[in-house]
C-alpha cells in the first residue's frame, strides 16, 4: 500500500533526465494547471492563479507610481485594424482567431494583443499636448491561434497578461518609458519570482512587428533555453501615422505621437516553476507561497490528542503564514512529507511527542531540506527569516546558475558545440535579417539580446567586421 | 468664449426630462466609457476601470474569508458541453457567439458563463468527501451575443464580472451558501457603491437556466425600472449529473454534488452612476472615487504665486486622498467648478487671496454643493469626515427614494397605473410560467423577487387564491 502511494504521488521522472516530461509532471501533479478541453488551452488551478494575483498586486503599485491608469479595451478587433500597421499586420496574420461571421460586415479577430483597438481610441482621446503622456494598461486574456506545439504557461493558445501602452509628444520620452518599463520588470522578476534575468535589446528580426526598437528581460532554463520573460517596446510613429494619432503641441502645430507598448504574460509563472523545482516536486518562491507553511503531527496512539492540540495551537498562532495543518489519522508522516512537498509548501513543521516536553518544533525548508529544532516562542520570527533566506538563496542558485552557463565563441563551430552544452553564447553578430535567418539554420538558435560593442570582431556567420554582440540561445 | 465652454461642457440634457439620454451623456462625459468599434463593444476608461477594481479588491477580502480560491478557465467551451444541461442549453442558445471554424471538428463557444466547462473539470477533481467542498471563482470577461439594443454597462455584447462556483456533499450546504453569497453582495453593493437593494427569491421565469433556486439582489433605478444588481444560485444536482460529478461518501458510496453559482457584474457600475449622478454630470460615492478632491486656486495677476504655493502645499499634505490641482490660467475658476463637477471629484477645495490671510479654505461637497470654510490645520480630518458623510447621505438618499417607490396592487389596473408611476409594486402573484408570462404582456413588467406570504389573495392575473407575493417593475 505504501508502496502504491508513494508511486501515485512520485513525480515518475527526474529533471536531469527528461526535464519536458518532468515539467508536465510538476505542472499537473503540484495542481498548478490542467489542460482544457480545447487543445492548447489551459486551466490555471488557484496555486498558479495565486502567483499571478501576486505578480498584478506588486506590478499594479509600479503602475500607479508611474501615473499609469488600468482600463479594458473590448476583446474582438474588426479585422481591417490589423492591416493600418503593415508589419504588425503580416506578424500577427498567421496567428489570428476569428468570430464566426455575424451582422458586422467584417471579420472579427479576438485580440491577440491590443495595440490597433487601443490605438483607435486613443486618435480621438488625443487632441492638444494637454491630453499627453497618456498611459493606460490593461489586465486582460490574449489568444495566438499557435502552430506550434503547445506548452502549460509557455505557449498557450489563450493567456492572461498586460498589455501597457503609453503616449508621448516626442521620441526622447518613449525611449525613456521604454527602458523604464523594462527596469520595473527586472525588478519585479527578480524580486518577486527570484528569477535572474539579462536585459537589454532586441536584433531587427527579433523585434515586434510593428515597433522601432524592442528590449527584453531574458531567463535561462535548466534546459539552457532562454526564454522571453517580458518586452518593452519603443514603437515610434508607425501607429501614429496608421491610426492618424496626432497632438497639438504649444506652438499649435499639428504633430503625430511617439509610443510604446510593454507586456508580461502567466509565461512567467513557468519560468518559475522550471528554475526552481526539483525531483520532488515544485519549489516556490515563498513571496508567492499562499500557504508559506505546512504542519505535520506526528501521531501515536498514546500522544494523539495533546499532540494535535498543540499543532493546532500552533497554527492559530502562525495565521500571517496561511499555515496548513495536516491531521489525517490515514495517512503516515512521510507520505504527507513527499505530497507537501510535491505541492511546493516552503516550509514545514515537524511536531511530535518529544517536542511537547521540549516545547519545540522541528523546521524543514522545502529548498534545501535543511533541518533545524525551534523554540515554540521562537517560532513566527525564526520562520519569517528562513522565508527571507528561501526566497534569496533561490535568486541567488539561479544567478549562479545564469552566470555559470554565460560564454562566447568565435566560431559556428564553437557556437554549435556550445549550444549543445546548454549555454548563452556571445558571439560578434551583424544585426541583419538576412544574416540572423542564416544563423537559425546554421545553428539551431537565434539571437536573444544584441549590444554594442566598444571593440570590434568578426560576425560569426558573415566574417564581417561588426561591433554588436549577440546573445544567442535555444529559446521556448 | 465662455458661452461656447459651457455648451460644451454640460450634459445638455436633464435628468428628469429624458434620462435615458442624460445616461448616455454623463458616460461619455464624465469620462467612464466609450463606443468600441463593434456594435454593443464597450470601452471602460480608467474612471469606471477603478470602480470594477475597487468591486474586485472589496470582494476578493470576502472570498478569502471565505475559502473561496480564484482560478482562470479558458475562454473557449466546446459546443456539445451546452448541451448536457438541457435548460442552460436552451437559455443560452440564443445569445452564444462561435470561433470560426477551426481544426478542432466542433464548434467553439466564447464563454457567456462558466458553469459547463468549469464542472467539465469538477468531475475529474472530485473523488470523494475529502475534496469536499471545492470552492472557486474566476474575474473574467463574458461573451453575450445580445440582440435587444445595447446599453453601456448595463447591456454589453462583452463584459467583466465574476463568477463562483461552489461544490457541496448535501442540497443544505448549498442552500446556505447560496445566501450567504447574495448577503455578501447585498454588502458590497450597499457599502461600497451606496445602492440599497432589496434580496429575495426569483420566480421561476426568472430563475437561471438550470438552477433549482435562484436568488437576486435588485436595485430601483430613478426612472422605475429595476435593475438585478447580483444572483446567486442553487444548482442542485442537474449539472453534476450532466457532467456526472460524483463523490464517495465517508461510507464510500458514490453519491452526485450539490452546486451553487454566483456573480456580478461591471453593470454594477451603470447602476451606482444611474442612481447617484445629477444634472451637473456624475456623483461617484467616495469610496469608488480615485480623486476625492480637487484643489481649485482662485488666480489673480497679483497674489498668483503665493496661491499657487500655497495650494501646491496643501495638495501635498493631502495625499492620501490623490487630489487633483487644477492650475491651469487660461480657464475662469467657474469653468473648472464645472468640469470637476461633471467628472464626480467628491470634495473641491477652493482657495484665494483672501484665504491666505485667514488660513482657511472654501470645501464644497459633489452631491449637496454644500460649502464651508475650514481651517488648513483642520483640513485633513475635515475631508475624511465629510467623505464618510457623503458616502452615507448618497446611500441614505438612494435608500429613501427606493422606500417611496415601493407600493402594492390588487388588480391589473391598479399595477399598471402604479408601473407608470415608476413604482415596485408588490402584488400577489401565483408562481407560474404561464401566469407570469401572460403579466408581461399584459402589463409591460416582469416579476423581480417572488416570496411566500403568510396571508393568501388573489392572483393579480388569475385571481386563484395564492400566498405568495411578487414584487413587479419594469426592468433593465
Amino acid at each position: 500500500m505504501k508502496e502504491i502511494e508513494k508511486e501515485e504521488k512520485g513525480l515518475g521522472v527526474k529533471k536531469d533526465e527528461n526535464f519536458g516530461e518532468w515539467f508536465l509532471q510538476i505542472v499537473k501533479k503540484a495542481k498548478l494547471a490542467d489542460y482544457g478541453p480545447i487543445k492548447g488551452f489551459m486551466i490555471l488551478r488557484p496555486k498558479a492563479y495565486f502567483v499571478w494575483e501576486k505578480i498584478q498586486e506588486e506590478f499594479n503599485k509600479t503602475l500607479t507610481e508611474l501615473n499609469i491608469e488600468n482600463a479594458y479595451f473590448p476583446l474582438l478587433i474588426p479585422e481591417s485594424f490589423f492591416k493600418k500597421e503593415a508589419e504588425h499586420a503580416e506578424g500577427f496574420a498567421p496567428e489570428l482567431a476569428y468570430v464566426e461571421n455575424t451582422e458586422e460586415g467584417e471579420r472579427l479577430v479576438l485580440r491577440p494583443t491590443s495595440e490597433t483597438i487601443i490605438y483607435d481610441s486613443y486618435s480621438k482621446w488625443i487632441r492638444s499636448w494637454r491630453d499627453l503622456p497618456l498611459k493606460i494598461n490593461q489586465w486582460a486574456n490574449v489568444l495566438r491561434w499557435e502552430v506550434k506545439q503547445t506548452k502549460p504557461f509557455l505557449r498557450t493558445r489563450e493567456f492572461l497578461w498586460q498589455e501597457g501602452h503609453d503616449v508621448f509628444a516626442t521620441n526622447k520620452e518613449a525611449d525613456e518609458d521604454m527602458f523604464k518599463i523594462l527596469s520595473e520588470y527586472k525588478k519585479l522578476v527578480e524580486g518577486l519570482l527570484a528569477i535572474p534575468v539579462l536585459s537589454g535589446k532586441k536584433s531587427k528580426v527579433e523585434t515586434f512587428p510593428g515597433a522601432k526598437t524592442t528590449t527584453t528581460i531574458e531567463a535561462l532554463m535548466p534546459d539552457g533555453r532562454a526564454l522571453q520573460c517580458g518586452t518593452s517596446h519603443n514603437l515610434g510613429q508607425g501607429f501614429a501615422k496608421g491610426f492618424n494619432i496626432k497632438f497639438l503641441d504649444k506652438e499649435g502645430k499639428s504633430k503625430y505621437v511617439w509610443q510604446t507598448s510593454w507586456g508580461i504574460s502567466t509565461r512567467l509563472i513557468g519560468a518559475m516553476i522550471m528554475i526552481h523545482s526539483d525531483d520532488k516536486g515544485l519549489v516556490l518562491p515563498p513571496k508567492v507561497a499562499k500557504n508559506k507553511v505546512v504542519i505535520i503531527p506526528i501521531l501515536f496512539e498514546k500522544s494523539k490528542e495533546s499532540v494535535l492540540k498543540k499543532a493546532e495551537e500552533i497554527k492559530d498562532s502562525l495565521k500571517k503564514f496561511s499555515p496548513l495543518l495536516d491531521s489525517r489519522e490515514d495517512r503516515k508522516p512521510g507520505f504527507k512529507f513527499s505530497e507537501w512537498e510535491m505541492e511546493g509548501i516552503p516550509i514545514r513543521i515537524e511536531i511530535g511527542p518529544k517536542d511537547l516536553d521540549n516545547e519545540e518544533v522541528v523546521l524543514v525548508r522545502r529548498d534545501t531540506n535543511f533541518k533545524e529544532k525551534v523554540k515554540w516562542n521562537a517560532l513566527s520570527k525564526k520562520i519569517e527569516k528562513v522565508l527571507e533566506e528561501e526566497q534569496r538563496d533561490l535568486f541567488k542558485k539561479a544567478e549562479t546558475f545564469l552566470y555559470s552557463r554565460i560564454d562566447q565563441a568565435d566560431s559556428l563551430e564553437e557556437l554549435k558545440k556550445k549550444l549543445k552544452e546548454g549555454k548563452l553564447v556571445k558571439v560578434y553578430m551583424k544585426d541583419d535579417k538576412e544574416i540572423e535567418e542564416k544563423l537559425k539554420k546554421l545553428v539551431g538558435a537565434n539571437s536573444r539580446i544584441i549590444e554594442d560593442s566598444d571593440k570590434s570582431g568578426s560576425c560569426v556567420v558573415s566574417g564581417e567586421i561588426v561591433n554588436t554582440l549577440a546573445f544567442i540561445a535555444k529559446s521556448y
